[in-house]
This record gives C-alpha cells, sequence and structure tokens, in this order.
C-alpha cells in the first residue's frame, strides 16, 4: 500500500498539505542518508523504475537515477531518440511495451502537459511526473518548499516571490499550488508578457516591480530565463530584462532583511541573477540540488515501497 | 560448463528441439521471478555482460538489460556512436577490446548477417546474437514460441503463419527454423516481392492471399513493414498493402475459430495491423515482450549461469 | 584517508614512485579478481562515482565504468550533449550542481588542459583526470608502466621508446613524467613537427629515426596517428609517415632482442603499425586493455576507498 493518499505523483494539485508535510519529513531521513559515507538503503530492492524522459534534461534525470540507485532500485534510462518513438510507435504503445516488461515505476518528462496522467490512465505502474510540459515539475515544487522549511523552519506565513518567465514555467506552477496548501503567500512577479492570464485566480498576488518584491517577500525563486526564448518577442532583449526583472546585490540591499535566493538551475549568470547573488551566503542554489535527490527518494519510498504488499491489486 | 549443447547462441538452426525445450523450460522459471515484488535474482553477480549494439534497438537492448539486471549481472552498453569504430578501428579490435576488459557473454546487434559468427570465433567470451541483419534473431523466434506455447499448449502440429514482409525479416527466420524443429507447421504468406526465393526448401507453405492463411491457420505472426522500405518498389503504397495483407476485424472473422495474434513490435497501427485487432482479446503482443526478458533470463542463465565452473577453460 | 599522499589524481607530475608503486602493485591485486568468475568486490559499495566526460571517449569511459561498477561503486555517466552546459551553464556550476548531488568521486575528461585541476580547486569531490587536452592521462600511463612492469620485472633501467605523435599526445606525456621517476629511460621518436619544443628538458633522448631507436629500446609504445589531423600539414601524408614512422615487421627484425610493443588504441592498422606487428606474440596491446581496468580499480580504490573515515573533512 502506499504510504500516501494517492497512487501516483502527477502533481502537486492532487495531494494535501498533510501528504506533503509527509513527503518533506521523509526526504529529511533520506538527507542523513546522502550524508554517510554509505549512501545506499536497500530499500527499493528488485524494484525496476524506468526513467522515460521524452524531453532532454540530463540534471532532472541524473537527480531521479541518483535516488533510484540510492535505494538500490534497478534503474533504466530510456530516450525517445533511436526508440520505437522514432519509428512511428505511439506513446501508449511505447509505454504498455515498458510496462510489459515488468516495471514497477515510470518517472516521465513530456513536452506536453497531462502526458503523465494519460499514462497513469492506462498502465498499471506507479508514474512520477518529472515535468510535463508548461503544467507541473511537482518534484521540484517539492525540493523547493524543503530548502525554504530548511532556513525558515516553517511554510506557513512565509512569503515566497517567484521571479521571471511564469509562464512557461511548470517550476512556477507547481511552486504556486504547493506553497499554497502549506499556508505560504505566493507573490508573482515579471513582465507582463511572461505571466498567464487567470493566475490572480490562483489566491497569488501580482506586481511587474522586482524592487517592490524585494520590500515583501522573504525569499526569491528566481526562475531561469530560457535563451532559446529571446526571439519569441516576449521580451525585448536579455539586457532590457536584466534591466527590469534581473535579480543583482544593489537591489536586494534594499530589502530589510537579506532575502533567501533561490533558483530551479541552470543559472544564466548576467541574466535574470548576478554571479554576486548566485554565489552569495544567502543563495541556497545548491542545496535546492541536494534536496532534489532526497525528495526523489522519498516519493519513490512512499510510493513504491509498499509495492511489495500491493503488486498484485490493481488499485487507482 | 553450459546447460546447454551449445556455447553460444547464434542462431535457432544451431539448437537442438531438446535444448530449445530447456530454454521454454527455464524461461517459465524466469517469468514467476518476474511477477514476485523483488524481480532479482543473484544468479549472474559478479557476472559482466556488454550489449554491443551497433544497429540501434532500444526495445530489444531494454529487454535484455533488464533480464542481465534481474539476474545481477554487471551490465556496460555499448554503441557505435561516439566508440572507436568511428575513429576507423576495425569491428574485431574493438570486440577484442571490449574482451579483455574480462568480459563474460557480449550481446551483440549488427546489420550484417555473420558478424555474431565472426566475433564467436575469434573471443573466448560468450556470443548472443540480438539480430544479424536478415539472418537470425533467435531470442525473438524463442519469446514467439514461448507466447504460443503458453496459449496452445504445444507447439507441436501448430499452424502458424508469418505475414509481410519476409524478405527483411530476421524474426521470420528464426521462427521458421525454431517451429519447424519443435514440429510446427509454417505457412508463409505475403507480396512475391517480400518473399526470398529458396524459402520452399525450407519446408514451410507459401501463398498469397491472406484470407486463405486465416482459413487454415491457428496463429498469426504478422511482420512490421518498414515505413523507410516504401520507396524500394517491393510494395506499391502503404494503402495497396493494407488492402492485400493488412490484418483487420473484419478478416479475421471468416476464421472458424479465432486466431492467436502475434507481432515482434513496433506495430504500425492501420498498416499491417488494425487497432481492433492489436489490441483485442486475442492478440498476445504484451504477453510477447513479457516473455521476452523471460526468454532473455533464461538464454543468459543457461549459457553463463555455470561460467564460474568453466571461466578458465577455452571450450569451442 | 587516502592511501596515497595525494587526495586527487590530476596527473603524475604529483605522484612519488613511492605512490606509483603502491598503484602498480594495488593493480596486480585488482587484477586477480577480474580473473575470479564472479568479478566483484563490495569495497566501494554505496560510493558514488561520476563519469564526467566532455569530451567523447568510450574506451576510457567504459574501462571506468567497469572498474567501478566491479568495486561495486555506484556509477553514473554525464556527457556534454543534453546537458545543461549545452544550456550555456558554465562548467564550474555543472560541476558544483553534481557534487551537490553527494558524489564522491568526479572521473573528468575535457579537452582543456588543466580542466581537473579546476574542478579539484572547487569541489570537495575525489578528482581523477581521464585526460586533459594535450596535458595528462595519468591512468595510461600507470597501465602502460604496470605492462612494462609485467614483462620485464622492473622499470628501472628499462629503454622505452614513445614513436609518432608526441606534440598532441597527454599519453606521452604521462608516459614520459611516470617512467623517469620509476628510473627508466625515456626516447621520443617522431617527425620534428610532431615533437613539442622544450621536450629535451625534460631528460629524455629525442631522435628521428625509427631504425635508431628499435636499435637501442627494448619496448616501444606506438602512439595512435589521430586521422583527423592529416590536413593539419604537420605531416605530408598517411603514405608518407606510414613510410619513416610506421613500424613493421621487417624493420622489427633488425633488432637484437625482440622489442615489446605497446599501443594506447585504438590502433590504424597499415598506418602507425601494421597488423603482422599488432598481432604479434611481441605485443601487450590487449594486456594494456586489461591493466587498464586493474590500473583503474586499483586508483579508485586507494584514492575513494577509505572515503569513509574522511568524508566530513574536507583536506586539500
Amino acid at each position: 500500500m502506499s504510504l500516501l493518499s494517492q497512487r501516483h505523483m502527477l502533481g502537486l494539485a492532487d495531494y494535501s498539505a498533510e501528504d506533503i508535510q509527509t513527503i518533506l519529513d521523509t526526504a529529511l531521513q533520506m538527507r542523513d542518508i546522502l550524508d554517510r559515507p554509505v549512501k545506499k538503503v536497500p530499500t527499493l530492492r528488485g524494484v525496476t523504475v524506468v526513467n522515460l524522459f521524452l524531453e532532454n534534461s540530463t540534471r532532472t534525470r541524473t537527480s531521479f537515477e541518483l535516488a533510484e540507485k540510492r535505494l538500490s532500485a534497478d534503474t533504466l534510462n530510456f530516450s525517445a531518440s533511436g526508440s520505437a518513438l522514432s519509428k512511428g510507435e505511439t506513446m501508449l504503445d511505447t509505454a504498455l511495451n515498458i510496462e510489459a516488461m515488468k516495471v514497477d515505476v515510470v518517472v516521465m518528462r513530456h513536452k506536453s502537459p497531462g502526458s503523465p496522467h494519460f499514462l497513469a490512465r492506462h498502465l498499471e505502474s506507479i508514474i512520477i511526473n518529472a515535468g510535463d510540459g508548461r503544467h507541473e515539475h511537482p518534484t521540484q515544487g517539492l525540493l523547493d518548499m524543503l530548502t525554504l522549511r530548511d532556513k525558515f523552519g516553517t511554510l506557513k506565513g512565509l512569503r515566497v516571490a517567484l521571479v521571471g518567465d511564469i509562464l512557461h514555467s511548470r517550476v512556477a506552477m507547481s511552486n504556486i499550488i504547493g506553497l499554497k496548501k502549506m499556508g505560504a503567500e505566493v507573490i508573482i512577479c515579471g513582465p507582463a508578457t511572461l505571466i498567464p492570464r487567470g493566475l490572480a485566480n490562483m489566491g497569488v498576488e501580482i506586481t511587474h516591480s522586482l524592487d517592490d518584491v524585494i520590500q515583501k517577500a522573504d525569499a526569491l525563486n528566481i526562475l531561469r530565463i530560457q535563451l532559446e526564448r529571446q526571439s519569441s518577442g516576449l521580451f525585448p532583449s536579455l539586457r532590457e530584462y536584466h534591466k527590469y526583472f534581473g535579480v543583482n546585490r544593489v537591489r536586494l540591499e534594499k530589502a530589510a532583511t537579506p532575502l533567501t535566493i533561490l533558483h530551479p538551475g541552470p543559472i544564466n549568470r548576467g541574466v535574470e541573477i548576478t554571479s554576486d547573488v548566485a554565489d552569495s551566503e544567502h543563495s541556497v542554489i545548491l542545496q535546492q540540488v541536494t534536496n532534489g535527490v532526497a525528495v526523489r527518494m522519498a516519493v519513490l519510498y512512499l510510493l513504491a515501497g509498499g509495492r511489495a504488499e500491493t503488486s498484485d491489486s490493481k488499485a487507482a
């Protein structure tokens, strides 16, 4: 039986505050394992996890792969290039084929929102969403929350600002959903063209002034400007973007108390963040990376750790 | 000592009915392991298997890799791109180099028929053919036979039709050879341009009428039309191919008893097979995939499981 | 605590004769493991090794990967393509991110000399240089020395000639440095355009006559001519190169006692070496490959085996 109320991890939208609490608490125990010389436990021995990354992401795949190996799972990477998908097979056929090889967990990244939900409806395996288009990236949301909780002790009442390209960001979506559930206040800051319509309905504050945000927030989660979007016309130029929304030390010094700085990476030094901010003592960017492995270990353990008991019951 | 009469698995042509029986029986035991929560046995611990795929095949490589990991072998993937082969090294030098790293088993896919035989002559390692050009794909033949035996209890006297592109199909060759050895009758059906001359000498029945085959056969193994061969002039168009050789429900309903449907995958829905056939209750396509892992575990175990005893005898 | 006087393996230049001796002796024990049916020891269980190959090399990566797996380390391959590096991240940020995932050892290949030294200054992980531009390739130097010691019993007083493209060769550099430390005499032979100025200062003899070298040396380490350098103007043509510096049987027969032949591979048959030499009984080319795995196991064990004790001390 899963130790959470959900069978899959498709998005934080499905998860209760209680479940999120359980995951973050479990991640702390996992992080203890990461600090040991022998960073390995036998929890998922004989469990097979397939990393089905149909969109490239070395960083997230590596984090999942390390989490899986440290739980002693058998792990297999499956990417789009060279696969049957490139020979015209449907995504569902590919997934059913992988499952027929007796796979327990599928960690999936895909450019289309809802792809992991589609798999969850048709497969018996446990599905973990590793990012589906602009929709959600739940383990990133969880690792950001763990990092904030580490720093501030609680998420309740915390004022967290998300800065930058909100429109294309599943990281932003999972942060908004998760942080709101845990009682934090969320402020959104970016150019109007990079903030999706209807966001106000999610109970967040929206502003276009970075200086304003710096006065109010406890922490900034600075989103990556995807350089390949420069020519999209959504912002005039990197130089212009940096002028209005780039986070640098001079701007941050106007805050009453120093802000904690998060960034999902990879960072563009000199664009959305300057080096003096990224490398400062208030930056928790590398702690996010460590927490990413711990959170993924926790999610895998909580969803698949009880696999032994339920392996023959096709529960929804 | 190998538990089979052969040291390598180069093709089913070398194997006796008795050996094939042993492999299929062993595969059943391996399939039991796949149904356990802990899908892993220590049988090949410390044995190194290299997957030398000099022609791309995510599906077959994945199946072998999972088989190897579930037997606790150390496994290593070696593909052509980026390797010394692309720097002008000969295939034999590459293979000798891999072997010098103290490898026990080489699973090889190559576009040239006979490549695994060539390696077997020069290397001390156990060689498993994972497909050599149009020649053989023995583990595919074995998994097809296991799936048929699961369904019908025996292969003896079974009438199995292979439908489609026989000319380019190593799957067809290994099926013909294996099925004949096990006492099945084999019917070949496809356009004349896609049936190699001389096939009649192999003791098979040849027909160009799919409707005729549907009247006679117990099972259809529908081969993949490789879309990249469309412009080869061997058949007029996909639409035309589908009209004469596409297997659909209407056609199948003319059979006295429902035919069992196999396909080596990946399937082209609407070309050689329609969705109502591929997804019907008579389709065993996904069972084939599961059996693929089980058969490969069986072959690896039978060939390399006794490696401990023979590791220093260079037997032919 | 590391069992060597160094924390990293950046180049043989940092290593004492005593340390090199320790590595070669340990490699012999590792080679014994490679000859067992179960080629695996639990020495590095729970230790994570990342193979950060930012320049392609299937051969060296495979050798390291096998060494890591046989010591039971968790191993992860990280290449440049598809990674954050290709999204504009700096190499240091990539490395810091990998380290933040709690990695113990980074095995690095990079086209720029000094890259592993740069990482060693900024990361807490143990860094092993797997080739940095023209600078060093220390484990190759070590495996060449082990192979020579196997053959001759000692390196002291041995006359070893390096033949070919010295200019672009990190293999040559690590050989010169290591052999000199161990008391061997080193002779350099190649076209003047492929021998770097200033080499004479390293205490080696330089000659442009292969026939001369064959009279004097005990062993030839024949370097690879990188075919992609043909158009660089450094030598007139492959045919011309072969005429003056290609090692063939006729030439070798002029030696008083048969010379031992080494080559780091992949070999270009008919260019720098002919088949009758490469495949002769005096060739130890495949022993070099076996020794490569053994030497890398030794280096990993000696540097990271005591990781348990030092994991929380950031020693320089």
